[in-house]
């Protein structure tokens, strides 16, 4: 649980995060501030609808998997900031109840060609549910510092 | 602010959504739950730090961003689900205060070529503050209805 620095990461590396749960009025509150669409707040139309019932908005998923992965501490001294995330898909609903946690694979490390004391920390995610269904998957950037010359 | 369907959606439409601000303490709450990362969620760290005090996180941004876009009204009743995003980018830090709002390019219109009654709108967001400078940039792709046939 202590920061990972840019040259602690390692290509190709696979691990997976702690669970965290989807509760019905966590779903409810992010989506009626962010993003209010019937399938995420209106339990009526939920109900009637295409899944059967209520399903958490992709953007609370994402934040809640990326939650997931920050409470690994890796980056809690090291990361300068977030770049991009690029290919992400939304595989299948996240319904109350569901617990996500993320398998991260380390897909590329680089260091910075211009200030060498940074580079670039790519990761591709996969959130699956308590079934292991992979309900999301993206890829992540980060701007990644390199281990202060004092040990950091 | 009517719902758009599939037939009412203009490949190249290029349109603007509401503005929306970040406030100081949006900007710690949401990132206390979900991304609590030193730049959002500590203020003396962040004082200090690469970007000269607090910022929103990049989740919080999305979020806020799509919120702005789902006020348009466009997706209430036509919208089945997201799919995913694509070459998402933080491209400029977003500091308590800052006034949000979209510029949306629709960037695809694509029917279904197996459920007749549906097709993917695919739309190019570009963040913009205050002083327009872009924020943050990404393409959502949506499954999207065709008007039904009572006419909606």
């Amino acid at each position: 649980m202590s920061s990972r620095y840019l040259e602690d990461w390692t290509e190709g590396e696979v691990f997976e995060t702690r669970g965290l749960s989807m509760t019905e009025s966590a779903i409810h509150d992010f989506a009626f501030r962010y993003d209010p669409q019937p399938m995420h707040v209106d339990m009526a139309f939920a109900e009637d609808g295409e899944f059967g019932g209520l399903i958490a908005s992709g953007f609370h998923t994402l934040s809640l998997a990326f939650r997931s992965f920050l409470d690994t501490g890796y980056f809690l001294h090291s990361n300068i900031i977030g770049l991009g995330l690029d290919g992400l898909r939304w595989t299948a609903p996240v319904r109350p109840g569901d617990t996500l946690r993320c398998r991260v694979e380390v897909a590329e490390v680089r260091p910075s060609g211009s200030k060498p004391d940074r580079g670039i920390v790519r990761l591709a995610f996969t959130v699956l549910n308590q079934d292991d269904t992979p309900v999301m998957s993206f890829s992540s950037a980060s701007m990644v510092r390199r281990r202060p010359e004092d040990g950091g």
